[in-house]
């Protein structure tokens, strides 16, 4: 049974307090947020205690701990607690400077404690499907892949401006699926970007629509689509053209349910956001820590992984500011 | 080369003339309608000649006719055809008196002409199809059939009165198919019928919605669900449970667009009615006809069919009217 | 908080154990099983306590009781469980005798206790969608229920044989999701049915293949298709034809991952069996119950329901035996 | 009545001719090929004669001609025909030729001539109704156009030899169907590819996988991802994101039977290449061609599209070889 501290426990920390509490494997020791009173509550109903950060690390019973907290404090408290000897797993990203990000991960690997990073996508069971008949070579390699990922409406202007904008806060998810999907890094890339659809972050200097094209030595390519609004909802599709055919991965509706009438046969729309689209995947995603927590084999994103796909999307906002091909290195 | 006569040039002639026209090893060579305008423009258009019946069935140089009239003249024509030696394609039904059929398939036989019946669904591609996969035995034995047929409004009242009712005048189609796909005849049938849908069927003392029940002396059994008014348009689709697995043909929307908005996911209707579903299936049973004067086998729905299909619907009728399960026998 | 009792920690008393743990209003206090390592395993994984029957019903401080034993035993607890006041949760049937569960239900009424009964059906997302469409009024009104209903393969023999036969087993689901859609009861049926997918069910003496036919007086009209064995697995869909269009239920997927090749475009099959395809079911189920005993109002499938559901399945098997029609009364 | 002649019989040219003769405002008058049984038997069929290009040209009963030679032809035949004063239908391309195409449509323009390019996607029913919903404005503006174009197979070496490349041959239909649904000419391109499918394809020194990003000053942009192999068939479908919601045009499968067994749930592949699945738009192109005759208005593509198209393909063969982004002017 391993011992699990949790740090934030806002809407995605809740959501991860929930699956520790459907796994059989661990257990939530501690909750750990600036909101004293949502600590309190989060540790009442799982039976557990609100403590500070330095008492859960301070605890050498805990054995990893969970970070969701605020983006600006994801690379202090990896580096605390790789050198507390906890195993980690943080939300994306690491952080939104490339600098920071190596020193971190400098950091981990000198500790050599485990680090996952909550590429969510790659757990849902619908892509991990997908994955999972390319890996069994059933259907040759792979040539092409194409990302379909569009939020149902932009975030509110505040979080635009944190955020890092578009490529980095949105598309680095798709960056991180691309390159598990080809399974070979990009060498160069390409991004149109416009702002067409939010007027707010047009004002927040964002862009909110974008095509970004990605190019390996071997000649596989990608392509993502972008927008921060889709007015059917949110629209999570992947394609993967291979030599043996096309694997094609749709949205989930919200039911099954369809109508038909004399305007047509209408189908529900796709479930609403990340929450509901990705229930699974979060679920399948700690039990994929805690696997690794058992086997001491790392079977997830690593911090590796964080960081190859901030150095593309800062790539990609630079092809968009030039207007020209970059090529990308990741040394 | 085949010279056809046509005899009627209404709606469904016209679609037979044109197909006349693609087939290779045909030529329309007279056309005969009661309305003399509606003879000549036809005529003229196919570069051919209206004539009457008798002129027609006189000239030894024809081969075939195509019999598209209204339905109390389809026995009569059959009989002077036959008795002129010509291979006879005529529209269902034969007649909607069973003693009448009986007569006139008696003279069929004694002339030995060909007599196909336009049971056109056979020849619809998705249809044929189906029957394929089932005939290759790929997909086992046959053990369950269901069939939805729904038109999309119900036709005026002069038609319902002079039609034979809702089971002699549309699931008659029906019955045709659930026999072709379950290739056995059933011995037992019970029909639930009421009129829902369309008040002016109810006032012709007609109904418009019905579950009709047919099972087979093997245990195979079929369903048909009816209906002559669906807000949606003309649906006609064919579900096949056999003992490798299920077999199903859908309707075939008016075109491949879907549209996504906050609405829904919306796709289109089905195409629209019968001369817009099976276009290409009148165009396959043209060819059918002519394939069996080049070959001399009879590959089609025949008198027989016909006739077995007024006999279900006979029965059909009589379950309804009394409420109980009624056997079938065709001899 | 309300304290409730499981009775029975088979394969489905794990299912609702879980859920009463996800449900903020209620709590597990005892497991009742008569495996004591199974009882005590439970209670151990939440918590709780494993106790008799007889414990359970005399501890005042017990709300509710959750009946998951085997069909034999349901009409006794339920006596034993209302005379002791509790609010009860019985899985279906009450039981097979319909003289034993009028008997029951008298004593329930007796005692005043809110019976709810396990029709999950009712529950799932995909067709309480569907039913709150059809409340809502948009589409008009109900004319035609379709139910297809066919399990992936036919229970063992030594179930089939306990089971009460296809109808009092497997149909009554269907029997009471076409009364709820129908939103009246009918007032005929007629059930073809054979022995055609599972030698092993025809040596029981059991069919495992039907189409039963339900007819209202209204003129609403319902059919079940049924078979103990689908290839393709776990095939549960319903169609309602209203007034204004054609509401549809579709299987869920196992996943939306989809494969084209040159075999053609191929998804995924339904999800395995009741346990995956009706998980979420089973979850609002509960949710149901709980908030039934905090409103007092019983909005859910109730002990009459049960009742005239076997009543149905006890009229389809004459049905079928006699090969003839036959009327419904409920009194 | 328009008089029509037919220069060259091959594959397309029996299409059009086909498509004329259901026509009823034109008729074929005469068949020019340079295979002289060709022209005999398909001017047979028609009941017309096999003539000469100049014995065609100088019958002033001609009103117009439709060029279905090969492409090296297909310049001088526009001039000659503009020359002779008749209104031109031409397959595409005018000429592999900047220079070329220019050369020829200032001839058409100083003479006159109605031109009409062969770009027949914009008359598929499917590309025209999702058009017809755009121009309706229901759907708001258009943002991205995501265009996916794979062929069956790559065609012999031969054929790639002079087809001028993925880019002129293939990828120019895309061109103009991008144009047309972004409403707005683009002004950058950018074009990655490589040669992964068909290896004939990389010895000729052609690419066979290509995805190719446009961008128009309006921010609008679309991205076409094409290849020479799609083992699942030939693959059209058409994706429109715009304000009100997306808009997709997909396949039309071969038929709509669909087969569910233990190996998942199967629909078929798409029609198998462009003359199934453009057969439609191949006789409403004739017919927009024909409607443009009686009402002297162009609305349909012209000369200048043809023009268009061909920029765009030499700027991304340019982009592709260069690895940079190009510039797109049209002057």
């Amino acid at each position: 049974m391993f011992n699990i501290a949790l740090f934030g426990a806002g809407r995605i920390g809740q959501i991860h307090a929930q699956n520790v509490a459907l796994n059989a494997d661990c257990t939530l020791k501690y909750v750990v947020d600036m909101n004293d009173d949502v600590a309190q509550k989060t540790a009442e109903k799982y039976g557990t205690k609100a403590v500070s950060v330095e008492y859960a690390l301070n605890d050498s019973d805990v054995h990893a701990v969970l970070i969701c907290t605020i983006t600006e404090t994801h690379a202090d408290l990896i580096e605390r607690s790789a050198k507390a000897g906890k195993a980690i797993f943080c939300e994306k990203p690491v952080d939104l400077s490339i600098e920071r990000v190596n020193a971190c991960l400098t950091i981990v690997k000198e500790e050599g404690v485990p680090l996952m990073m909550g590429f969510n996508r790659r757990f849902d069971p619908n892509f991990a499907h997908l994955k999972a008949v390319l890996d069994s070579g059933d259907m040759g390699s792979v040539e092409m892949v194409t990302i379909s990922s569009r939020d149902p409406e932009a975030p509110p202007s505040s979080y635009i401006n944190s955020s890092g904008g578009l490529f980095r806060d949105m598309t680095i998810h798709d960056f991180d699926v691309a390159r598990w999907l080809l399974g070979e890094d990009p060498v160069s890339i390409y991004a149109t970007a416009s702002s067409m659809t939010s007027d707010h972050v047009k004002e927040a200097g964002d862009v909110d629509t974008a095509i970004v094209t990605l190019t390996c030595k071997s000649g596989k390519m990608a392509v993502i689509t972008n927008s921060r609004r889709a007015s059917y909802g949110y629209d999570q599709r992947v394609e993967v053209h291979a030599s043996g055919g096309m694997l094609t991965v749709n949205n989930m509706p919200e039911s099954t349910l369809s109508i038909a009438s004399d305007k047509g046969m209408t189908s529900q729309k796709p479930m609403a956001f990340f929450l509901e689209r990705y229930a699974a995947a979060y679920q399948h995603e700690l039990d994929a820590f805690v696997t690794g927590l058992k086997s001491g084999i790392e079977n997830y994103p690593v911090g590796e992984d964080g960081r190859k796909a901030l150095l593309i999307a800062d790539a990609a906002f630079k092809s968009f500011e030039t207007g020209s091909v970059q090529s990308l290195t990741f040394d």
